[in-house]
């Protein structure tokens, strides 16, 4: 019964795999990577090169191609393509892993993929390897406990609006707040408003290239990859 | 200069070990691991003895014991003697890796051990190894995607009173509830309050020998290493 790995990759850091990640990269003949103009999605191919070396040439990889848009019948469209390429591989008996930033569970594309999937190609085993997401990430590179005992620990959209993240931060000891990117000047407005601007750490690229951590000092410092740490 | 790293094993699995860990695990001469009457605190270096393999006899493990107990005056005491122990090791020069279940930033002793040894052994490295938790474990185990796109995701201990339970649940799209234990017949009249029941799936040793995950069938189920996950 062919598989379908819903593989995450880590937050970054090529060493941050998992071993059980890395040994089924080894084992699949087939490869399936996102591919958008959001960095992130293109990352997680970079990380597979690199910790398979040369052994990525006997592997077939795909690189799936989405609309940058929020029109739901664009995406669509662009997600049963997907998905009928990948459905065509596991149909001829052979293993995919489709691999993912950070951790599938974790704001990843991939479980979009896995229900269409399981629609085309019912028979197929769906395997979900969970992976460090970039949180875990940022927080080891501040050498900052997230939770500890009994606190609570709330992760938001910058999305979010004002009011909803200001009772959020309050309510919760640790509040992440992802996808900060053109959000950053109203969130430090909500910030400021508590008095816990000096409690916010800002992450941009943590643990790849062009890091970036700090107090986040204004508007334009961050991007799609950013994200926030209250901790009070 | 000497290293201590704060290094998280993963959720069980030892082959959700990264490969980071593994090799810090093989260079470091000293292993120190908690030891208590909560079992997940053992299983940190039974999953170590299972990665390293024979190596391990080539490391000096030491089990640092703490007392059961909320007394805070008899766990400062057992975590000052700890944390004299591993000053002594990297005092004399040697990198030391604390081993913890999941993830070091999430719920560990560690960032207590961090904050003594940066008073008695300020001039050491302190790196914090990031881990998958078993949040994300469990959320794989499940193919169940805690959070997409600009969804919001809290993270609880079930000691939190129900009151705050109850809007914590109601305002975020999934909610996880860890250290379940003893609390589970309260949660579960909360969740029956909310008509949310049927969208509740509790894991009990997720990923370990003895794994049961499913619908929380009633009192005397669930166990300190229980995970709750309401997702709307």
């Amino acid at each position: 019964m062919p598989t379908l790995y819903g593989l995450g990759v880590g937050p970054g850091d090529p060493e941050l795999i998992t071993l059980k990640a890395l040994k089924i990269l080894k084992e699949v003949p087939v490869i399936v990577a996102p591919k958008s103009r959001q960095e992130g999605e293109s990352l997680a191919l970079e990380i597979v090169v690199r910790v398979l070396g040369p052994a990525v040439a006997d592997k077939e990889t795909v690189e799936l191609h989405f609309p940058m848009t929020r029109d739901p019948a664009r995406l669509a469209g662009a997600w049963r393509e997907a998905a009928g390429t990948v459905a065509g591989h596991l149909r001829r008996g052979r293993d995919v892993a489709f691999v993912t930033l950070g951790d599938p569970t974790f704001y990843s594309t991939y479980f979009l993929l896995l229900e269409e999937l399981i629609r085309l190609v019912p028979e197929a085993r769906m395997v979900t390897v969970p992976a460090v997401t970039s949180v875990s990430a940022c927080a080891a590179r501040l050498n900052l406990p997230l939770v500890q005992g009994d606190e609570s620990l709330a992760v938001v959209s910058g999305a979010r609006d004002p009011e909803a993240l200001r009772r959020v931060i309050e309510d919760f000891d640790c509040t992440v707040v992802l996808k900060v990117g053109r959000h950053l000047p109203r969130l430090m407005e909500t910030l400021k408003d508590l008095g816990l601007e000096e409690r916010a750490v800002l992450a941009t690229r943590c643990g790849l290239p062009g890091e970036r951590l700090g107090s986040p000092a204004g508007p334009g410092e961050a991007d799609y990859l950013s994200l926030l740490v209250v901790k009070k």
